[in-house]
């Protein structure tokens, strides 16, 4: 079936969909802001994990270009801070990784271009041009997070709790750490201060390590958001130094103070976001229909690495779809809704819950510390977040799952 | 996972999810009204086709007792009665079949028994028992239609646009015609009276045919769902064959007058019925689920010969659900809704629809007298409800679909 796709966006969720598209003969359109060497020579655009199944996307459409066995990683080291500090790790199935966006998404680009896929550089496209580019494909698919772009599809009230962000962001690309072993990403609880996450990124310069402070508003780690890097550079490492030694022994323990800094002024990016759930899709002006996805649709704080997975996820649902499909109409659109809604929703509900974590699942995180295998079961479906709100939606749900896990492992004693 | 899941009805519903249930170490209660052999001697309770996807469900839980290749048949023939008579016939893919629900049901509740199901025999319960028996089960799912039960399920106005029948009906087990060839349900339309689903049944003494009237009410066949069969037997069998010689020449003709008439006074069935959505599911008085299934859920009118593949297609998606969850909240009840709805959905659309069909529809079954493939894929669609609904949901779908149909043989003829 031949069609005419129109993809505004070139991240993740954009470039995914339009290499599905390509590899299943359908034309297809991306609308993008910057040329490839423009994002390679720019500033850190995030510190994002693909986990396996997204990975799995990338292998089939050709696009894995960086082995997960080589460029992976396979645990997450959980360390929570305090008078009783408490570690403890749970190991992936099957590796994860993080590749810097910068590597990533230009040469996403080139595959689509050397595929057939059209890519119209621009300025940021709004609403107004949404509509006119209807009249061009058969369907547009608004897969970009920024500008104004996003008012096209309303917010879901029921599941956009906040009107804030939760969180104060400062990412950035250090050296001078190295690698806990076996090579994961480590997760830093400081109570009441927020969250380290400590990523090892493949990025311009080859291996490194991404610390990315996810600062409570309030706590002692948000200065990390609030103080500029460029201002005084020297200044800001040893800021970053002191709230490791104080917040995150587990990734102060491997720091080497004379060799720890920032890699270069453009491995930084600092910021916060509200995270929000947009409606799947809208009715444009000349009776075509608009579907969002990515970050058009779901913003979710980045604690849980949860983003580029579900911006995938989405892609691929929305381009079997669209193969399955041959009109583009309001029933299409629903099913696509219907179809991620359960993955998708989950990503965001689940990461909404570990961002103002409820007793049960403070509970479950501490019986998590004493249970290797539960903590393999929690991480390993950080590629299945309906499975993640399964077990920790409810207080009831968190209990009967762990009541059942308890006499199931007495079963097997008895 | 150990979990006692409560089913109120024991239509096939009811049965396939028992039986799925057991099948993998569920224990399920089944309250039922009657016997296996109170069943087996009443009155024809319907003349429902299982499709292929319906008959696997059955093969999966060793309960195909009548082989389909045997009992089953293997085509429609239409005939479209009137001054220009037109007949065409579509494959299957695979067989489909009708057994006498009469045979059907009391095997499949003595499967039930044998495996350890808990049948419950007594009246028909209410909304108050059902609000009762949830202290008793993790989760009640209702797969009953008739009574106040219904209740528990408001309407769903988007999806229910009648408030009266389409039709009236009256289906009965006739001798004295026999099979068209290759052995298949014959579509009989008589313009403005109204349809004639011919069936090739297996009951009680063997083979049969089933014919179920859908007369539009004020046409000249409804007189069959009025006048009463017991009044005047051999006065109605003549009635049927008056109705037959002059709206439904294509079965007529195959009919022995001086041996036909209904089997036995048991045989028949004459009623309406007004098609219904309810709601998926409602929260109980303790707090805990109960999920509508079956006719309790949808109610089609039986033109489609879709009622009991639907039910079906629910009792596995909610038997699925259940095994992957530990919790049937409303969260489980949303999973399953999401879950089931673009087939059942598609079901009560598709069959809405063809009772009342808007010119593009009528024109797509023009096409199909004309194009055999064409008739073959909408036959084999039965098992597809959803696909149904993508090529007639709206007249740019179907116009789409033909356009596309045709500029894809002629690519393969140029």
């Amino acid at each position: 079936m031949e069609s005419s796709i129109g993809i505004v966006g070139s991240g993740v969720s954009g470039l995914h969909l339009g290499l599905f598209l390509l590899a299943n003969d359908v034309p297809a359109t991306m609308y993008a802001q910057s040329e490839p060497d423009e994002i390679r020579q720019g500033r850190l655009l995030n510190t994002v994990g693909h986990h396996h199944h997204t990975l799995e996307r990338e292998r089939a459409l050709g696009v894995h270009h960086w082995e997960a066995a080589e460029y992976g990683y396979v645990c997450h080291h959980h360390c929570i801070a305090g008078d009783e500090e408490v570690r403890f790790r749970g190991d992936f199935t099957h590796p994860s990784s993080v590749i810097d966006y910068r590597l990533y998404l230009p040469r996403l680009m080139e595959d689509f271009q050397e595929r057939g896929g059209e890519l119209v550089l621009g300025k940021t496209l709004g609403v107004e041009e949404v509509n006119r580019l209807s009249s061009r494909h058969d369907l547009v698919v608004v897969a970009v997070g920024r500008g104004g772009i996003g008012e096209l599809f309303p917010r879901r009230e029921d599941k956009s709790p906040f009107d804030r962000p939760q969180r104060r962001l400062s990412a950035g690309i250090y050296s001078g750490i190295t690698y806990s072993e076996p090579k994961g990403v480590n997760i830093h609880f400081s109570p009441g201060h927020g969250e380290l996450l400590e990523l090892p990124i493949y990025s311009h310069d080859g291996f490194a390590t991404a610390l990315l402070f996810e600062a409570i508003p309030g706590g002692d780690v948000e200065e990390l958001a609030e103080v500029k890097y460029d201002e005084d550079p020297s200044a800001y490492d040893r800021l970053v130094l002191e709230k490791l030694g104080r917040h995150f022994p587990m990734a102060f323990e491997r720091v080497d103070s004379t060799e720890f800094g920032l890699w270069s002024p453009r491995d930084i990016l600092q910021g916060a976001l509200t995270p929000i759930v947009r409606r799947d899709y809208a009715r444009l002006d000349g009776g075509r229909y608009a579907l969002a996805a990515g970050d058009c649709h779901v913003v979710v704080d980045p604690v849980m690495g949860q983003g580029a997975n579900s911006a995938s996820y989405s892609a691929w649902t929305i381009g079997e779809a669209i193969l399955a499909d041959h009109v583009y109409d309001g029933r299409f659109c629903e099913r696509v809704a219907r179809r991620r809604e359960e993955f998708v929703i989950s990503v965001s509900d689940w990461t909404n819950l570990m961002l103002n974590p409820p007793p049960h699942v403070l509970e479950f995180i501490g019986a998590m510390a004493s249970d290797k295998a539960l903590c393999d079961e929690f991480t390993t479906n950080f590629n299945h977040p309906d499975k993640q709100v399964d077990v920790l939606g409810t207080p009831e749900r968190t209990r009967t799952f762990l009541e059942m896990r308890q006499s199931a492992a007495a079963g097997t004693r008895g």
